[in-house]
């Protein structure tokens, strides 16, 4: 297996690795951004920024625009890290190059939409539909490694 | 390191690290189950089958079984990432083939036996007993990671 | 790019992925260790050393202590993960030993005084900073990955 690494199979997959895991990371400061603005904190230090210890203890609260930034953040990390383990794997089996590009862009594309769909909260099925592609994706790619390496 | 790579260590690599992940996958549609048969939603936009708005607002609830689940799905990410991070580290450092197995084989029948007594509400303690033979499972090949490679 | 592997920053970053997802799994003992201590649990089968029900009823709560604790390990998910998927890639676009080793040992720092910010509710601004040197490092290599490896 080690021996068949298609180099650009390689590059692709560390691009578009790359890619989603910046728009996993980018979750977090815009949870931060629903957090300041909406006034919704999870630590007491963190509400630094109210003059009274009542104001401080208003900010303590759960807000449901922050839970939902939160809830796509914690799908990203569920979907994402399978696709980052199995793609790597995938890449060494040495797929064709379009094939790969083609699981690697379906993947992304699905991710970004899903992340529209549930930070805006687009109707039903827009969000089931995004992560039921990256899903599939992910499933294909692990069909491949499991058929070319399986050893018990 | 590079140089060491035992192709049969990597393949069987390949094989337990992609079956965990899909196992670590299966624990969505599983939640998914559970929401849909519990009625209990996190989103309004996911309550689309219920007729009135009352009903709605009745549908985004928490609900135990739901959140078993769920939790279950979070121990995952927390014992199956580090698993598969250092296990890919670990096949590259050159290990036997039967110790290699031994290890990757433990630890995917530890992640098997968590989810049974996790979703099963088994009793104490098969749930953190199956946790610990997959946490012992991680630092051992750690332990053999940190001092075949260490660079500090 | 994979000829280009320089052994010396492969072997660091085996080193210093295993240190910080060994950081990361040293949260699940400390959860633990707070749960037991606090009496918060979250599984009516956890609460086996509780002798009546109605103990055993009083024992599943949600206790502060433990939430920070999880809190830190989540934040530790979505921060770790990056580190560990980004640094592989970067180790593998051939960085000098020196600019690798700093890259690594700053992420490591940052995420360990992370911890302690954290789980000692240090006052602000020490857990934001300490977070944003981890971010800031991430994306440096990530930028490496993207300009040396770019294939969309």
């Amino acid at each position: 297996m080690a021996h068949t690494i298609n180099t650009e199979v390689f590059l692709a997959f560390s691009t578009y690795a790359t890619i989603v895991i910046l728009k996993m990371m980018f979750m977090a400061p815009l949870t931060g951004y629903f957090r300041v603005t909406r006034k919704a904190f999870a630590n007491l230090e963190d509400t630094h920024l109210a003059k009274t210890a009542e104001e401080k203890k208003r900010m303590l609260c759960v807000n449901e625009d922050v839970e939902r930034v939160r809830r796509c953040h914690q799908n990203d990390l569920e979907n994402i890290v399978p696709f980052v383990v199995v793609g790597l794997l995938y890449a060494l089996t040495g797929p064709d190059l379009s094939t790969a590009l083609l699981h690697f862009r379906l993947f992304a594309a699905s991710r970004f939409i899903y992340m529209l769909a549930y930070v805006m909260a687009l109707p039903h099925p827009s969000r089931p539909l995004a992560w039921m592609v990256g899903m599939v994706t992910t499933l294909s790619m692990s069909y491949r490694v499991l058929t070319t390496t399986l050893l018990l």
